[in-house]
């Protein structure tokens, strides 16, 4: 496959919303609850806070609004604000190949909604797009490119934010190359960055550059045309391995949305095994923290390469570690926002069990699997193995479930008439004459 | 060396005006200088138009100007645009590791001092900072990461703004490690858009972007703090080959600035010495195309790598081809920006030339070198070796020659009484007392 940069630019502008399947363009309304969710609930972390402050004395006109939130500023600024909140919880979903596909893509598309009234038919078909376009692209250079040190979510994103941004924008084929050859030379962000703020900056950047690859290349502003492909361009200068032939099979067959997992605790999937397992035992054998003298797990190398820190600070560092993640599941039964907050990352309690967690690599084991053996001081050994947590394609997350997360992390921001409007709204995604109207609502 | 990001920042932040030679400060004046020719040549290209017209409805306050032109909004945007215009001639300063140092710098501390009026002596020792991070930072991973198809300006300019910024903003050794971090996790830009409007994104970007990195540092937004060194940082990410002794070594004994070269042709240094030879040859035999059987250069690998566009369609695409450089030098005995525009790459006289030039490669040749063999119909056979172009740190341009590059480029955009102005407050730098004064004198 040749000229594969210009083959996506055609395919996204020729696409028509009758050729998306109706379970697909479900999905994306599944998606945008889920996403709103977890943007609403991030809009108050203090990540937010200083990213609006260094923000707001240089937006520009009240275009579009920060969800949670009372700010009103231009469409690129309010597009990184939303991209920062609705990651900072590492709640939103995700893919197997560790992409966040709907916190670089939504931001952008929401913007412009508010600012020119797009319907929610078009939202829902430029996200399926938009989706496609990053997951594709991620997946024609994973694992190389994630294993090397990039944070996926931001440099794939860029090319989800700029296809869906271009397709509401109605660009013509060559803009449409031109966004995406802007979106390639934009593609940034180190998972060095991980346990920091600036790991949300990413999608938050992401959405904004992509969408401004959009609008620069409807007013005409050229970039190469093989940004995707060539030599110097995006796989090959980022990757040691790169496959066209995955960005374009089963195009229009296989949809990248239909493989889209939603998280019930709010960390990376691949802690989700380990606190699955231990929630388990701690309901079924109504377990203490203080009976227990060890818990042991056994983990993908994967989960250690990222969740390896024994003794996290912040909130923020307790999302990086499997050690955290497995005391505060036992601890408090639930793997939420709450249980990732400094406070509890802190707790004494949850601290004291933390340090009797070990954590061994078993290289049979898949990315999101684990395997739990709790030992009580009374000698006994509780084991249990997960295979699939919940929130994996097996074990998904139903509506009701994604309801529930929804209305947890919306608590307290919005009120319930409030909840429950916008709930309707994501259901009704696909015949909202303006889908502006999920950003109005998703105000406090 | 471990800890070079932190390393960095505290140099940065501990350097004291005083520390810095007289002769560097002085450079910064001659590259404020050459840079504002620059960027006012260039505000008026197709390229910065459309840029505006994809940001102009976002843009925040009227905080800072666009140079050379009479549009005002908000830092972060003027910064873009500023970064845009300056590098889109391809006519800005430049180093031996193809760093344009000026141009992602420059920008966003002019903003600043528009904005918040920092003096002349302060904005000159924050430059000369900038310029010494983003050198350093850019050789220590140079060649590899250049010829992997990085566009290095626009990777390595980003920390230059960052720090520069970080500077005015008298960010704490803390916080300018978190700019860095930020600055690493947004490094970009690819080799791949050369030839075409995106080029000039990269270190227009890079002001914004590592501006932005400043802003967010000082609000306390946090990210890594081995940004640069750690194993999934900038050096290691974004390049096979990282050495951190480059970026501490002789700090505050060797300046970047004192190896600084400006050009006298509006193209990369590779094609000054094809250039200077054409000219050469024919000033001194009053050559006539029509009178020419071929044009044939030997050149360095790398010239032809860059610039081996043998039938360039546009003005930009005229910048990298070597064979549009020479044979425009023998036609016109110029190659200032008249020579690179679509009229001149399209002006049937040039293009007649142009096929009649060939270029072969000489290893054994530098990168700035050329020789000249330009064989005449009537047999003869004029030959000239440019080892050191006019341009080169060995034939540097002399302060007249910056000032007459300046009126060419500011020529029909200020007026007479406008560029003298600029002119001495580009002379006067150290002692201005708001260094704004030279964006608000510098539009049209």
């Amino acid at each position: 496959m040749q000229d594969v940069t210009r083959w996506l630019a055609r395919r996204v502008v020729e696409s028509r919303p009758g050729d998306v399947p109706a379970e697909v363009l479900r999905e994306a309304g599944r998606a945008l609850l889920n996403w709103c969710g977890c943007a609403i609930g991030g809009s108050r972390h203090e990540t937010v806070d200083r990213a609006l402050a260094a923000v707001l004395p240089f937006a520009g006109p009240a275009q579009a609004g920060v969800l949670g939130r009372g700010e009103r500023m231009d469409i690129l600024n309010a597009a990184l604000i939303n991209g920062i909140s609705s990651h900072v919880l590492d709640f939103d979903d995700t893919q197997a190949e560790a992409i966040h596909p709907s916190s670089p893509v939504f931001p952008a598309l929401l913007a412009l909604a508010e600012w020119r009234g797009f319907s929610g038919a078009e939202l829902a078909h430029a996200f399926v797009l938009g989706v496609e376009v990053e997951c594709r692209i991620g997946r024609s250079v994973f694992p190389q490119h994630y294993d090397a040190g990039w944070h996926i979510t931001g440099t794939a994103g860029v090319f989800g934010a700029a296809a869906a941004a271009g397709k509401l924008l109605r660009l013509g084929e060559q803009q449409m190359a031109w966004a995406l050859g802007m979106a390639a030379t934009q593609s940034a962000g180190l998972r060095e960055m991980f346990g920091s703020m600036c790991k949300c900056l990413h999608p938050g950047r992401a959405a904004q550059n992509g969408l401004h690859a959009a609008l620069l290349a409807r007013e005409g502003f050229t970039s190469s045309e093989q940004g995707i492909e060539a030599k110097r361009g995006f796989g090959h200068v980022l990757s040691t391995h790169f496959d066209p032939e995955v960005i374009v099979g089963e195009w229009g067959r296989h949809y990248e949305l239909s493989s889209n997992m939603y998280k019930p605790f709010a960390c990376g999937l691949v802690v989700h095994g380990a606190i699955d397992g231990c929630i388990q035992l701690r309901n079924e054998y109504g377990l203490r923290p203080d009976a227990i003298e060890t818990v042991e797990l056994a983990v993908a190398p994967l989960v250690l390469e990222l969740t390896g820190k024994p003794s996290p600070l912040t909130g923020l560092e307790g999302k990086f570690s499997v050690f955290h993640a497995a005391a505060v599941a036992v601890v408090r039964g639930e793997a939420g926002e709450a249980e990732f907050s400094d406070a509890c990352v802190q707790d004494a309690e949850v601290v004291t069990l933390r340090k009797r967690v070990r954590a061994t690599v078993d290289d049979s084991l898949q990315w999101t699997q684990a395997r739990v053996a709790i030992r009580l001081r009374d000698g006994r050994l509780l084991q249990r193995e997960v295979l699939h947590p919940l929130g994996s394609l097996e074990r998904p997350m139903s509506d009701a479930d994604l309801e529930a997360k929804f209305r947890s992390l919306t608590a307290g921001i919005l009120d319930k008439r409030g909840a429950d409007h916008l709930l309707q709204l994501c259901r009704d995604l696909q015949s909202l004459p303006d889908a502006g109207v999920i950003a109005r609502v998703a105000v406090a």
